[in-house]
């Protein structure tokens, strides 16, 4: 999600006590930091609904959440209002993420309504390019998986190839997520504009072979 | 499809010249029979709209048909009207199809608009159940695949997992197939009634690995 650049963003994230300026530092030391035997990480958490909204539904289990995008970040800090001991907001680039997480730290990489970057020419930034699929990889359990959510069919058909040619197993997938319940999952008010349209959500769940 | 009993069907086909009576006699044979290089098979070709028309756009390559309903394979085969030397129809059983294919001798499998079997209790009836991609495998030429084409989102979600579960690798996958133009695959009158619905039509393409 693309916005305009927020004046008071950068002096925000600069002093806010919930951010995890440096990361690196927690590197193989997130679930001891949080609490947890379970650790996912939202890569591009946008204004931070869904990491904000599942936190709070599994305390026992540690959120983190990625963005890239000063104002975003800002904005999903602005939203979290208070931390919680079972999440964390980190504000950088998940082209480097390897450098945040441990090798087989990570339990479930979420990706929601990531941004689909139509052009063929851009499919490199997709985050479920092949390059983006290695770190995963390398970064999840051995049990471990990737639950991706969106709206956009171009992007989710890109990313059933990209998963299957790699070394993942898709264990469930659904064309219309939306049409049945799904308490267990945060329905996030972006989510629900698409679906009010009629628009199916897509949703895979992708588990290391 | 389901259909009402047609009381001519079955002296029909008996008589029918353009019916392969005895499909076993030409396993291993077949593109001998239709002199081509590439042998196509559609595995439950319905009224044969497909296959009557995809066999006179590809007059080099080879199409043969099955359909194991009486009432719909004697309408297909009516329909054709004539034989062409590249075509031939077979009115029998897909759960038996080994008995009528050698070993490696299909290039192209096509699966278009197959029942989906929607409960569960009768998964094992879905032309991409488990039990009939073993046999697709091997009937598979070695750079082989299936084509398939579904209006039905969840047949097609099955599929999609059952096929990464198997020995085959998606190659390409579309969620809405029919928002483009196709000029080079035959549009039958069945999926332009549900693209005129604005239903999508899911299109993949997956390759033995």
């Amino acid at each position: 999600m693309r916005m305009r650049k927020l004046k008071w963003a950068a002096e925000f994230l600069e002093n806010c006590p919930y951010l995890e300026h440096e990361p690196d530092q927690n590197k193989g030391k997130w679930k001891q930091l949080l609490n947890c035997e379970t650790l996912h990480v939202e890569i591009g958490s946008g204004k931070g609904d869904y990491w904000i909204e599942m936190s709070q539904m599994y305390p026992s289990e540690g959120w983190i959440g990625l963005e890239k995008q000063e104002s975003v970040a800002a904005l999903a800090l602005r939203k979290a209002a208070h931390s919680l001991p079972n999440r964390r907001f980190i504000y950088k680039d998940a082209a480097n993420i390897d450098e945040y997480f441990a090798p087989e730290e990570i339990d479930v990489i979420h990706l929601n309504f990531s941004d689909p970057w139509p052009k063929r020419r851009n499919r490199k930034r997709r985050l479920t390019d092949n390059r983006f699929l290695d770190k995963y990889y390398d970064l999840l359990s051995p049990n471990g998986c990737i639950i991706m959510k969106t709206d956009n069919k171009d992007l989710f058909a890109y990313s059933l190839i990209e998963l299957n040619n790699h070394k993942f197993i898709l264990e469930e997938c659904d064309l219309d997520y939306r049409r049945n319940e799904h308490p267990e999952d945060a329905y996030t008010e972006y989510e629900r504009k698409f679906s009010d349209k009629g628009q199916p959500i897509y949703r895979g769940v992708w588990r290391k072979k």
